[in-house]
């Protein structure tokens, strides 16, 4: 008798090549799909180059430009133009700047349920909103994908969340995810696949699942997951792709390996605090607060409805005096849409500030808010510094707490506002069918002209660094100890002042840590070999691999951390940093920052077996601390060289046997 | 008998307080009306503050902000408290970021013709279309204007520009002040005002007409002007304020000192190649030329027309794969008209990407094009890397020769891409009444309101600097030697890294002259008292009163040009810096960057007389040279002091006698 299986396991089944499906072993996935944005996608580009790729085997590939298209100087245009002959030289779709955010973009263009999507973006999780499984991860694993390799994941725990009920008037997708958000925090959905089912998910359309599916990032998990039933068809129709639907739903009495239940009928508005997305309130207890900046868009709340809702609240209306009202439209599609039902009429007359369709403040790349200042914004994410400003305070809310506040100037729930206004419940007369266009997306040309395209490559897109092997004993200062939930966002900043600099690593690595610690990249500069420790959840929020390779090249050597958010850990093996775990989490308090420590017989002792115990011994304080990894055999062969393209080279070179 | 006068002449004499219309006389006129930008406006805040001024006489007084709107970090959004809270503080109207850029949105919601308007922005003179006296100026000149004192000027020659025939299909409004600098080149036009006239003008409307007055700043204009006549009264209309409206035409046979002739029917597209407006070509002599951005908007192409234009050659056709289509609306009361006409959408759907509607690229805030690729702009100027690109390629053109450009990747003149495509001229059918919104306009609050506001000063806005008198002897190094026709974007540039920092001007000092000779805020804040030699035309462009005050807090104290442009000049003087003229030019090339020169006796000598001539010693060479100076006893007593700010505190300090 087999077990009825739940539509991860369906999904992973599909696509294993590798390994068991048991929680916590190492699984490897065939990937069907894959997309890059520009901010990761220009070392994807390279690591494709150093891999000896000549076509990619995913399709569609898609490389995106959404995250650095103000072009505050040469250096974003430049990483265009380098992007768009490497999607035509690899056989890459080109998706221009301009034309959207890669989720929603991705999802209304090319989503097909049943698919595998590997993203060198942590939202690329957002597709399961189609009933895909789409994964984020670092871009050397999503080059790896490309060049035709099985994605390698730990098996994650499959967690059932049962939709109950409706959602009740002026309460929207967004605050099912803040709802799980508040009960389970940042570290909630590690190592586990968010799996909605159940009645309520009848009144969720796909871009409403599309919210709720891209900010189980921000709980920590491996991917979300939606069945894909009539309200996938739907949006394929309206997509004019109605061929590309398959259903797929969790077997009748799947069991999951956890459970909640959501009863959406008792959701009230609710508002992430600053700084962190995991800080969660009803917005009664905050109203009141006043603000400087709502923003309303990116990919955690991209859809048609998100902006229409908005439109349809300030029609009539003024954006407060006191309130720079921003719209960041996630399509190009979307915008087109938008402007055709008269919603961009509604949103320019009542004073809001329309700008292209692109990731924009999401990333901090514009729209930074006054220090001190409050901002409250639809976006995923309200890390420190995030948005630009070094003191701001973000927080993360639906687009009706956004734009009941921009009306108002202060936190304001929007049942109170409806009431006091007299404002019956938005009716969204959305159009049937969307203004698809493929007129900014590139398809790759014929496998011939593909060869022949040289790469645009200018002065600010650097080589990939030389990275040498672990060596057997490591000897360094402890350069900087970290609290919990540092995230990738604080290792490597985005930002309109780095973001410039993701193709030019030896000038970014000048913004390693810069947020925690300013001193840090000089300091690593000085020292060279060097250890970081850091506490739990460690690496958590964005994919951006340059928070591996930027402090490996000032030195970093290894990382003693309580636990680490996934992608990250990924990324620090695949590029030869050693992440480690202290066994007994109480060591991490007995280590102070300066300490001197020394870990030897790394080469013999890794190469034992995974899981194998290490010793790290503090010669400044004379003390051992016991430490773990969790590499694989694959993995540690990949650290021990250095990082996994070296090791790919060695594998290369090696001499053929048998 | 009494002359019959210019248009020119009425609006002078109708505000002169000071001075005869002689050419070349210094004249004071009164001021009606006042604007500011929010690159310029935080220093004229100041000045106001300086100036111990309690509430703004000049009426409208608006501050707008549309340079700085990108947001890159906390600093713009800083400037933006700061100016809100002086706008109240002082008595102005506050146009919030997004409302649109000054010049368009100045001349559809407060542009009166008769009435005269002193703006710190060097395109101010576009407000010439409706028939006012319009002048770009320092932002000193304007706090003062506000504080009720006269706007003094040098009398301009009244140059008449005759209009004939119509213009040709495919040809625009900005083909007409393109052949105009074709004609006399960007000095063309210093010391004079360009006054249109002829049978020529019945078919341009006032928007047309503001495409051809904004960009007589490139020819260096004091000013230009145009009649108010019935193409007046329809703008006026359609912005609902017909009431507004009053004739003023020139009297007949009123005679120009200078005259020219433009036979509209005899023009063809024109294009200004990089990198100074004055180097125009006809567009099919460049064509063929492969481009990688195209960017339609600013206050050289403002009107709905423009847009519309853009938008009916675009309509069911696609940009190029390699060029990026940018969309910069100019105000948003024009965004929503085009939005409403369905332009927006059908631009959209061409794959442009519609921004927010501010100065942006213009100003070299976003929209940077890649380094050596040649990007074509709508826009007024295209100086050397005031992209944002230091490399940069930027042509200027009309909204035809940009759009079918865009469509297909190179250089195109749009009657030969009209012939090609079968395409006839398009038929705009523009709404006649404007979607008038004040909404992102803020009144001034009444007296007793204002009185009470505190001003908002963040960290990043410094205080006005100290200035001393001028010494009596001056020694100093020729700390850096120029070509002829130095920008003030070369000076104190604008983009994206430099802009944030107009408010704190020790910061900003950092980017003076770095684009001619990166070395020199360093030598200069080594070496302390010094003097910089210049060619002709000298602080060409932008009105930016940071060119003076910056080389000032560095250590300048003297310029020896050749010749200056207007409102640079007047920025040196009011900041306290001498500004010389060789008496004869070639001692300019016995001069070596290096040089160490003396003035003596300054403090009486300059005392004597306007146009004394001084001797200027050149002790490394053992020459003397000798130079004179254009400044009024009223301007040589502000340059004695320091500058304006530090004579007039003398002034009120000194004891009332009499």
């Amino acid at each position: 008798m087999t077990e009825p299986l739940t539509v991860s396991h369906q999904l992973i089944a599909a696509h294993l090549v590798d390994g068991r499906m048991a929680p916590g072993e190492e699984i490897g996935l065939r990937v069907d799909q894959a997309l890059c944005q520009d901010a990761t996608g220009t070392l994807v580009m390279q690591e494709l180059e150093a891999l000896g790729l000549d076509r990619v085997r995913t399709a569609p590939s898609v490389q995106y430009v959404d995250h650095n298209i103000l072009q505050a100087d040469e250096r974003n245009a430049e990483d265009h133009l380098f992007l768009r002959s490497a999607a035509q030289r690899f056989g890459l779709w080109y998706s221009k700047p301009g034309n959207g955010v890669s989720h929603p973009t991705h999802m209304q263009r090319f989503g097909v349920p049943g698919a595998s999507l590997a993203g060198s973006d942590s939202h690329t999780c957002a597709a399961g909103a189609l009933g895909m499984l789409a994964v984020g991860t670092g871009g050397l694993d999503v080059a790896l994908a490309m060049a035709g390799e099985p994605l390698y994941l730990r098996m994650p725990r499959i967690w059932g969340i049962r939709l109950e009920g409706e959602l009740p008037d002026w309460v929207s997708a967004k605050d099912v995810i803040l709802e799980l958000l508040r009960r389970h925090g940042v570290k909630g959905g590690l190592g586990r696949i968010l799996e909605y089912h159940g009645p309520g998910l009848a009144t969720l359309t796909a871009m409403d699942r599309h919210v709720i599916a891209n900010m189980g990032a921000e709980l920590g998990a491996t991917t979300s997951v939606f069945p894909a039933d009539e309200a996938v068809r739907r949006f394929l129709r309206a997509e004019g792709r109605e061929q590309d639907f398959r259903p797929l739903t969790a077997e009748p009495g799947a069991p999951y390996d956890l459970t909640d239940v959501v009863d959406l009928s008792a959701l009230e508005p609710l508002i992430a605090a600053p700084t962190s997305p995991g800080n969660v309130v009803p917005v009664r207890e905050a109203a009141g607060t006043p603000i400087s900046q709502v923003v309303i868009g990116s990919s955690a709340n991209p859809g048609l409805r998100d902006f229409a809702v908005a439109a349809a609240m300030a029609k009539g209306r003024q954006t407060h005096g006191g309130v720079s009202f921003d719209v960041n439209p996630s399509s190009r599609e979307t915008l087109q849409d938008l402007t055709l039902t008269g919603a961009v009429f509604d949103l320019i007359a009542a004073g809001a500030r329309i700008h292209q369709a692109g990731c924009l403040g999401c990333i901090g790349m514009g729209q930074a808010p006054a220090a001190g200042r409050h901002s409250l914004r639809t976006f995923p994410r309200n890390f420190p510094g995030r948005s630009g400003t070094s003191d701001d305070s973000v927080w993360l809310c639906s687009p009706e707490t956004a734009t009941a506040s921009a009306l108002t100037g202060e936190i304001t729930d929007p049942r109170a506002w409806a009431l006091r206004e007299g404002v019956p419940p938005p009716h969204l007369d959305l159009p049937e069918h969307a203004s698809v266009n493929r007129a900014m997306l590139e398809p790759p040309p014929p496998a011939e002209t593909s060869a022949a395209v040289e790469l645009v490559r200018g002065p600010n897109i650097s080589a990939l660094p030389d990275l040498d092997p672990l060596p057997d004993t490591l000897d360094g200062p402890v350069l900087l100890k970290t609290g919990d939930n540092v995230s990738t966002d604080e290792i490597s900043p985005a930002g309109a002042k780095a973001l410039p600099y993701r193709s030019n690593l030896p000038r970014l690595a000048d913004f390693t840590f810069t947020r925690v610690d300013p001193d840090y990249p000089e300091r690593a500069r000085r020292t060279g070999a060097h250890l970081v420790v850091a506490g739990d959840n460690y690496g958590q929020g964005s994919s951006r691999e340059h928070a591996a390779i930027t402090p490996r090249l000032l030195g970093l050597r290894a990382v003693l951390a309580r636990s680490y958010a996934r992608i990250h850990w990924q990324n620090l093996a695949n590029y030869g940093v050693l992440p480690l775990e202290f066994t007994d989490p109480a060591d991490y308090d007995r280590i102070s920052q300066g300490d001197e420590l020394r870990l030897t017989g790394l080469r013999s002792r890794l190469g034992d077996a995974q899981d194998a115990p290490l010793l790290v011994h503090n010669t400044t304080k004379d003390e051992d601390y016991r430490v773990t990894h969790h590499l694989t055999a694959r993995r540690r062969t990949a650290v021990l060289a250095g990082g996994v393209i070296p090791a790919v080279a060695a594998r290369r070179s090696a001499p053929t046997t048998g």
